[in-house]
């Protein structure tokens, strides 16, 4: 039982590969439609009146494809346009990632003191910190773009000098600053994980939205009563240890994947970002659809 | 006399603001109507499909602005596309960056050795190797994509450490081979011609092509009569010197600026690249100009 049809999963590239990765773990039979707009990517530089064009733009290509749920793996889109893509979507449900990692951090932020890292849009847009006190007022919250951060991943530079200076560059500050919890704001930004992590001291944890947003969407579709298969049918989820891979997920073959753009290095960023190599993409335009204004 | 219609230059986001500052300084009375993808930037991962159709929708954006040239600064789409925008645009003269640049280096260099840097688009077409050798088939050409020097440069650091261990990452094995010229192949890169020099060393020769492209443009427009004023009611042009600023130049006040996106950060971007704050930017849609496929 529950419903089989797919869940669409969108962002601005293939970042959001991190969060389809997780919704794999954590739900291995359930089938994605995930849709990168590479040819347009990134949208962390880009105004809010664009970012909320071309996301609820995505967000059309996957409704027409007759998918259950939407998941904005973006957090730009999801920091800056969530409101307006509820206010156009109607169908179906829409989550983002900034809630499900805001509301985690707020819980477990014994200091009261979070950091938030992502593109300029996101942390210009305060989204995390609304969110984390719209749950508690007393977190202080901050947070500071790390532009170079996507960039230093799709080159494959995760462990090397420049990395480390990099993050030294972002982050002393928010270090001195005695935050004890870091949002992960930016798809990419799990693989830095470690050398982020080894910067900071482990005094600091790190919080992954991509992992929270796959455990929301789980249980808005337990809600719905849509997760497939339904609970009840279900076997223990892989751990989040080693033993768990992309390819070993029954949805995973089954599932599309969709850019507006076939970018020469796509096949690379891809296996760095879930783990896993692309069982084939389909090239979409998503610049047609023009959206009725509210 | 001469034709007083202004230049057309784009550029897939704010970098081609190096080309246009060359024109202003060597042609003061021109004046430009600059066209920046700032939606879609950056050109340089994306396919050459992609990027052949933006820079068509680019190029009819600003013919339909009655241009009498069209410069592209774009190295991406001038080592992709020049070819399909010259088969497409038959109302006013086309030039790109590569060409100018690669007759520089090929003249000067004497070792025959010359490296060329660019975004992964530009050093995968070969669009500089092929125009060096047309002139010397004896130069060998080494080329080197440098992602990270655009955010670098977007994100301010000019000369710092970060800066140095990136182009030492990137440019070590060229100085082991013996190159003695570099092409700065990316508009961006002409705001790091100093780190880069005092990394590489002085033996080392730069050739900027926004320079050479500027040259070529005049050129061309005597050839034709269409410079202006006409060569013989000029003064002399500023030296390439100190002295020189943008904002003295005649054509600068009078011509436009055009974006596809207000991004946030296109102010401080702007005076970067341009040593000047823009008198005013006009937002444009390019999107929606299908070209017609040959």
């Amino acid at each position: 039982m529950g419903d089989s049809r797919p869940i669409g999963v969108f962002d601005s590239g293939l970042g959001g590969l991190t969060v389809a990765k997780e919704i794999f773990r954590l739900m291995p039979r359930e089938r994605i439609i995930y849709l990168g707009d590479t040819a347009r990517v990134p949208y962390g530089g880009k105004s809010e009146e664009t970012i909320r064009r071309f996301g609820l733009q995505d967000a059309r290509t996957l409704l027409d494809l007759d998918v259950k749920m939407l998941v904005v793996a973006c957090n730009t889109v999801s920091s800056v346009a969530i409101d307006y893509l509820e206010r156009h979507i109607k169908e179906v449900p829409v989550i983002g990632v900034v809630l499900p990692g805001a509301r985690a951090a707020a819980t477990r932020s014994a200091e009261k003191r979070v950091g938030v890292i992502g593109t300029a849009a996101t942390v210009r847009s305060g989204a995390y910190a609304k969110a984390i006190n719209s749950i508690d007022p007393g977190i202080k919250v901050y947070g500071k773009p790390c532009p170079l951060f996507v960039p230093l991943v799709e080159e494959g530079l995760i462990d090397s000098d420049i990395t480390r200076l990099v993050v030294q560059h972002y982050l002393y500050e928010m270090v001195d600053l005695g935050i004890d919890s870091l949002i992960l704001g930016c798809t990419h930004y799990p693989i830095l994980m470690e050398v982020i992590q080894s910067t900071v001291g482990n005094r600091i944890q790190l919080v992954d939205s991509a992992l929270w947003t796959a455990k929301e969407a789980q249980h808005i579709m337990r809600a719905l009563g849509t997760e497939y298969p339904a609970a009840q049918e279900q076997q223990a989820p892989a751990k989040r240890a080693e033993q768990f891979t992309v390819e070993a997920s029954e949805g995973f073959a089954a599932s599309r994947f969709l850019v507006s753009d076939v970018t020469p290095n796509f096949e690379s960023v891809a296996e760095t970002l879930l783990g896993a190599g692309l069982p084939g993409i389909e090239k979409v335009s998503v610049e047609e659809l023009e959206e009725k204004e509210a």
